[in-house]
């Protein structure tokens, strides 16, 4: 039976990516061996990962005055990293869920710390949006995508200060406007790479400003300088990166993935509106994901929650159980997920609202 | 042709995990998905990562005071998070080669770091022996193979306090004796799984000593307490590593490497000792690595090392070149390689020898 990945992360990757990788995995460009077993500071790999940052700056269109890096460790490594590159002061934070949570928490070991606004109080079931940044803050810091609250932020902040955003799950799904950014960071698993990378695009002339001394692996100046390869970066999932780009500029770039995913979120909240069966669980409709879709039995209809679940699972959904701060379900539509898969879960959600 | 792959690292992997890997790139464990795109919360992943922690203490007879953990980040990333862990007050470093500079460099920034020998001077040619480890540092830290130099350690240290080593490069080629470690960290890229991961194999009771708050992803405790799923783990990287694990304990298990090893090693070393075109690099022959086996051409012969170059690479000999820090030719020997690909390289050699 056909699967229909909704996985959060990892998640579903295109099969362009799977097949390429599947390949190198046998043979990788024509050396006669493994992409498993070759050295990093082969040629044939050193083009790989050049290509790969090259696609980057030229899909998003990236400002020569950034420089773009893959680093190991996950996207949690750049919590602290963050601070210990830009944060000399005071930082300010927007509060929209885990992932920021995560992020206030080591901050708060390099410096001041400043919540500007936070939806706690709702289990994040909204995006905080009247508050003000000081203008002493070194940063203004926010998570693009929260994977578990289903909240989206699809607009460049602009504050007069330098911005650091966490785009791990949102990266690749709209165009961005760099004006102000000094670093986003992204954890690949989602819209580029099996887990293992971290994408990082760094504003060259914000470093080097701290006046506390860096441990050389975590100064966003020593992978700029080696162009990621200071150290063994993680060969394959940055292979697997470039076959993904290879298929975003092949199937129009981000304009096109934009639409893509507008047009399945689209689809999947019109039902979620309409049946009722359903509801969703974000609060502020022009806050929801495109990304992570997350909805719940409606209520007085709480008891179908396994039932339903059930019954999607032999339709061949996968991963759509809900976080456990959320309950009930989450459909994540990445850039990989065709549309298809969507109508799939809807036409489940159909059969199951005819059958109660 | 047959390649016979002598790369440093990223190295050589068995033909299994490498076959087992493909596999699971098309399907993993029957879940209709690819490696690269499931859950790390999967059961599924769940379970390799288990039985990989697992039968890494079952193959190196960890004693139960200590925990295993697979990080990103590479090895490079434990030159800071060991001292972060580990250095309270001061720390006695054994100086070999480019990876203890490298973790020395990085200790610096915590706390007091004594060098108590270093073969420097000498082109790092030999291990240092006679030294004494001042009996207030709260470690020794060495690096037990020097992948560039071609020296190894194979004794486990005893000086009466805890030991840190980095392994990167010969863990899984001897048994070790675990009585005085407190951490062996090793990049998996040698002897285990396809760059990504490195291996910690943490003493429990000697964490949590430190007066420094430690960033959460850079605390060792943070990942045993969640078993290595605190953030996404590389989650192909430590299927590959099950895979070679399996195939070690099918063959044997460390003896039966160790054997292995050490008659790849004679094999080559009494071809180089042989071979008036040839000379090994290290001056102690005791310190000779069994790893990573360094020669250059005899003196007098340093015009044929371009000629030899071509003639190996003609005969599908890969990744031979020495390190620019040495020059001349490194053959890497690493637990996957057999020993058909040593007699093939000292095929050449002799051949070699009989054209000029």
């Amino acid at each position: 039976m056909k699967k229909h990945n909704f996985y959060a992360g990892p998640s579903i990757l295109s099969e362009y990516t799977i097949q390429k990788t599947a390949e190198a995995v046998l043979d990788f460009a024509g050396t006669g061996l493994s992409l498993l077993e070759v050295s990093h500071r082969g040629k044939e790999f050193v083009a790989v990962c050049e290509e790969a940052r090259s696609m980057i700056k030229e899909l998003l269109n990236i400002p020569e005055s950034f420089e773009v890096v893959f680093l190991g460790g996950g996207a949690s490594l750049q919590f602290c990293m963050a601070p210990y590159n830009f944060l000399e002061k005071k930082a300010s934070f927007l509060d929209t869920g885990t992932w920021a949570s995560k992020a206030i928490k080591e901050a708060k070991l390099f410096g001041e710390v400043n919540v500007v606004a936070s939806s706690k109080a709702d289990n994040y079931t909204y995006i905080p949006k009247k508050f003000e940044v000081p203008a002493d803050s070194d940063y203004f810091y926010f998570c693009s995508n929260n994977t578990i609250y289903g909240t989206e932020i699809r607009e460049d902040p602009h504050f007069g200060m330098p911005v650091i955003a966490d785009m791990s799950s949102d990266i690749f799904s709209r165009p961005i406007d760099f004006t102000d950014y000094e670093l986003i960071f992204a954890g690949a698993q989602k819209n580029l790479a099996p887990a293992g990378v971290t994408l990082c695009i760094i504003r060259k002339d914000a470093l080097g400003k701290v006046s506390r001394a860096i441990p050389t692996m975590l100064n966003y100046q020593t992978h700029i300088d080696k162009e990621s390869m200071f150290n063994t970066p993680p060969v394959l999932p940055i292979f697997a990166a470039l076959q993904t780009l290879k298929y975003y500029k092949e199937m129009g770039g981000i304009p096109e993935l934009q639409r893509r995913n507008q047009a399945k979120a689209e689809l999947l909240y019109n039902e979620i509106d309409r049946n009722p069966l359903f509801k969703g669980t974000v609060t502020c409709k022009e806050d929801r994901s495109i990304m992570n879709i997350c909805f719940v039995m409606n209520d007085g209809k709480e008891a179908f929650e396994e039932e339903f679940s059930k019954y999607a699972t032999s339709k061949g959904m996968v991963g759509i159980k809900g976080h456990r701060s959320v309950g009930g379900f989450r459909a994540s539509c990445y850039n990989a997920l065709p549309i298809e898969s969507v109508q799939a879960l809807v036409d489940c959600m159909q059969e199951f609202e005819k059958m109660h």
